[in-house]
């Protein structure tokens, strides 16, 4: 007899903070989600951007580096593309060729992951470097987890590091 | 009594084009293939560039956006290396010393993986988005298959994210 | 009865020689040895640079472009950061910060993830091309092999790319 706790994991580890990983890691989790897995996002370094409520450039924290570092990462509406950014005029153009295709765009697939089911968590150590606060990010954020916790966790999950 | 169904599964989502990605991607897929596990590559976003037919640069796709990012993306002779790229001349350093230590070069690659049984399959929501159809790309393609397909193939598989 | 064989493995390919991916692989390597299971860290392509004797930069190899390339690649202490790298400043920076939040530095992770221990093996193909020898690496690299015999060694494993 199958226990229904035997439902398959994914945990994904948003490290990147580039659009176009971003896309590719909430398309993978709410897809997953939608087949009945459980998913976990696990943010840290640049993919804490991708949480900021200030989704646009904001000098985060309190120390001079941490400031210059939150403010030159940027926000959900600043994450560059992975190749051929341009200064950031790419990752605009990606959104509208997506919109054309009925594709849904970047801030859709946060909520629809979010709406699935999928559980975000917030990396402490990184929080900590960066000097982020869980309330400079955005309500969907359920909770600020250690890498230890994470991993014990995923531990019978499958594990991708984005 | 164990079925012969349990045969061991390796998923790689594809979704870098850097030549030096994809030739870990094609290393390992062979490997595996070669070590009797199930592997399917995923190719998505920029890895859609490693299949096209064309090998270098073209404009493919109808709209002027597409054609722009398939043409600066290039095909397989012009996949960049992830970093110390140079424009473009170090893929080509790169390649001079994997042949003089007789290591495979990446056409070579994709060859022996086709020849192991590697089944190669392309992303349907990439493909729509940068305007690639299946004619534009190398008969190794098996099949244009969406997220969901492929998650749910790969239910059993390890995802390897590259 | 279950057997203690049934430890659970983590096999991490370090294939990105980046300064805050190193970090990542060195936390997620570290954290998952403490909560007992077997990890082997994979170094290959960029990656042999965290793990070379020489911890700045220096030309490695025999031919000319073997040593360009080792050169301009760096050692340990000239790790690139992923994004934001302002010629090197930026891991500098990023040290100072985790410093100052009492964060282990990447050196002190290598040794914990070591004394932990953690595997660490060196990948055959990538030295040969690169002709980076044995002896140009750390002591704590335990073995040299081929990318069959680590797909081998992880085959109950999950393998993150990083």
């Amino acid at each position: 007899m199958n226990l229904p706790a035997n439902k398959k994991k994914i945990s994904i580890v948003c490290f990147s903070g580039d659009f176009d990983k971003m896309v590719a890691a909430f398309t993978i989790a709410s897809g997953a989600a939608a087949t009945n897995r459980e998913v976990t996002l696990f943010f840290t370094f640049w993919g804490l951007n991708a949480l900021k409520k200030n989704k646009g450039r904001a000098a985060t924290g309190n120390s001079f580096m941490a400031k210059a570092f939150n403010f030159l990462m940027g926000g959900l509406n600043n994450l560059p593309l992975s190749r051929l950014n341009f200064f950031g005029a790419s990752p605009k153009l990606m959104t509208m060729m997506m919109k054309k295709h009925n594709v849904a765009t970047l801030p859709e697939l946060v909520e629809a992951a979010h709406a699935l089911g999928v559980r975000i968590v917030a990396c402490e150590m990184a929080m900590r470097i960066l000097e982020v606060e869980q309330s400079d990010m955005i309500e969907e954020v359920e909770d600020v987890v250690g890498v230890a916790t994470f991993l014990n966790d995923s531990e019978d999950a499958h594990i991708i590091f984005i």
